[in-house]
């Protein structure tokens, strides 16, 4: 790839030329819009990673079923309030239901909508508002319609997610979009991680599915708030084409990029709208045998619970990242292995220095950190997540009384 | 196994007939206890089971090389308030001079001397209260000294873990007696579980490594407070013989569930004493398709936040534990699952019973919890684990401010 420029632009989902969308509300929640339509105008190639939780939600079975007969997607239609998960038969019936709805007012077939859900587990979903849903997202379609549907997405979410770009590479220009949502797997059952991206590129379904699946491994699959993975979590990508560029196999690093441009923020936004969250921490793990080791550690350490109370405190205390590192499952070599708080090493070559402690403390009172453990093998594998601090608030979130 | 009685006694670590214990203050904590010796009249088979973490202190190094050198053992050290881990090679001499300084005082070899060590990381140990505290408890030894052994090796549990029981089997009579300590791996740094037993049967060390192996999977190894394993955990066993029974190959059985009969109350005590804790948990899973999927379940659920904190707020809140269950990478078939909280079914044959949910929110408000998940496969893969509730004074222990 000799050439790469992202620049910032607006409109988040509808950045990307020929995408119209609409966030409305139709009662599931108590207040607020609560569901989203995004429609390409004509038929997109599409991707999509789906949660590997075992006790996959009814949307996400009829998703994955449309996607892997149809190939390409026109419509994606979300609903937040209600995650149409552990609903048995009737909930799979609700959401083709919903996907057949939405092609009626879309004018194309059941198979090239994607439907996605998320709230309360084990409640149904109310037809005659999804129907309401539809109607009104669809008289509401526009061109500039992005930030509502970043909004309809929303459940206990603090501020909404959206990111775009516009990409140019060899003599090329094309943009990609992108909305999420999620803070946890959070109260009152409150499930999911949803991400829907949008690009104006042509690209066929199966180089998009690659491209998507190793963007997503490096930022939605990169972050953590409590090491919960729902029973909803999906991550859609349409391609309309709309901007003339065709990007084939010779672009796929390019196509990588240009889609973590738009999922990377979209991740950190999820973290940074944690539940209870008040520091975004990123998480770097270097030294490792392989980049799956280091995965491993990074993933450690970011669920950590001992990690994550010590950065809300403001506690440099390496001897967590040490214990967690050696506990991961990953080569480790302790007389090798050295610990970063920001720029300051308190632990290398098996000796702290505790006399950098106070300033390590002084770091840890910002509200982005960076903590960085190498796994002293010497070999080359590293990994980044993000996570955030584990408060009271979280717990208090998340222990409040349901029923 | 025919017959197998246990019977609860007094005296804990000491209960066994030919052990003598002592806990004294030798100032490496503020206040308290903080040296225990636990000695045998005659040398004793000797079995452990240590940490799994990578970055091992150097009382597990010293005690392991110990124990593999000798295959028995007179002599268990333990000091709390340091660690003694990543301290290098530094470190690793004073772990050595401490079992060489006991040895000299009770007449054994070095190499018959297990020593562990708790409290902060990173931080070395002062050789002059070791001596002390070598000294002072040596003469302190007595044949009911047990209780103080067991809040010598306290860090900040809240109460100290004893155990012991006569067992009469097949004609014979002889005892089990054990002491515990950790309470999460907790602040500031406090690492480790340990846990010592002893008995007056005479086995041999290879037949005592392999039930202590099988016994601590079921009791030390199947508890949690917050997931987090210690540079410094370890569970030592002492076998004298003092009680005139031999127990040989054909009693293996009946030797695990003897050890079990102590090593099951000191586990669940240190769930009980856990960081925060204000209900202990059992986990049970059920319908897996092998023990092991079982326990990945358990782990997963045992060790979930979301989980953890529905608990604490009192919130039967099934849908989170379905949602770990499919996430744990164990089989699972939601159609078949069922999820149990107490007596209380709420979820069975892909259908929620939310009719019943006042009904376990009132089972919830006891302090201790049985949660039971069937994972549906139709599989007779079982598994238990404790845990406990994770509260905001959790977080506040573990957030506040150690430098």
């Amino acid at each position: 790839m000799s050439e790469f420029a992202s620049k910032a632009v607006d409109g988040g989902i509808t950045a990307p030329n020929g995408f119209r969308a609409a966030g409305v509300s139709c009662g599931i929640k108590a207040k607020g819009l609560d569901f989203a339509l995004i429609a390409s105008e004509t038929p997109a190639s599409a991707a999509a990673v789906f949660t590997t939780n075992r006790a996959q939600a009814a949307p996400v079975l009829v998703s994955r079923r449309n996607l892997s007969s149809a190939g390409r997607a026109r419509v994606i239609a979300a609903n937040s309030g209600c995650a149409n998960a552990c609903t048995g038969e009737q909930g799979l019936r609700d959401a083709e239901s919903m996907a057949t709805q939405a092609a009626a007012a879309l004018g194309c077939t059941p198979a090239e909508v994607l439907v996605a859900s998320t709230g309360v587990i084990g409640v149904k979903l109310d037809m005659s508002k999804i129907a309401r849903g539809i109607e009104s997202a669809h008289a509401a379609l526009s061109a500039d319609g992005g930030a509502s549907a970043a909004r309809a997405i929303m459940t206990t979410d603090p501020f909404p997610k959206e990111a775009s770009a516009e990409i140019t590479a060899a003599g090329n220009t094309f943009r990609v979009g992108g909305i999420a949502k999620g803070s946890g797997m959070i109260e009152p059952n409150m499930a999911t991680m949803l991400g829907f991206v949008t690009t104006d590129a042509a690209v066929s379904s199966e180089l998009l599915q690659r491209a998507l699946k190793a963007a997503a491994d490096d930022t939605f699959n990169a972050i953590t708030v409590d090491g919960e993975c729902s029973t909803n979590d999906c991550v859609f990508v349409l391609a309309n084409g709309a901007s003339g560029v065709h990007l084939g196999e010779g672009d796929y690093d390019l196509l990588v990029r240009a889609l973590r441009t738009v999922c990377e923020p979209l991740a950190i936004g999820i973290v940074r709208g944690g539940e209870g969250a008040t520091k975004l921490v990123t998480v770097r793990v270097t030294g490792a045998t392989s980049n799956a080791d280091a995965r491993r550690a990074a993933r450690a350490i970011a669920n950590s619970p001992l990690v994550k109370t010590a950065i809300h405190g403001g506690d440099p205390n390496w001897g967590r990242l040490v214990a967690v590192a050696g506990r991961s499952g990953s080569d480790f070599v302790l007389d090798g292995a050295a610990v970063r708080i920001g720029p300051i090493e308190l632990f290398s070559g098996g000796a702290p220095h505790d006399e950098r402690a106070l300033q390590a403390a002084d770091y840890l009172k910002q509200s982005e950190i960076v903590v960085e453990v190498d796994l002293g093998t010497g070999g080359r594998g590293a990994s980044q997540m993000w996570t955030c601090d584990l408060s009271a608030e979280y717990v208090r979130i998340n222990a409040e009384y349901r029923t």
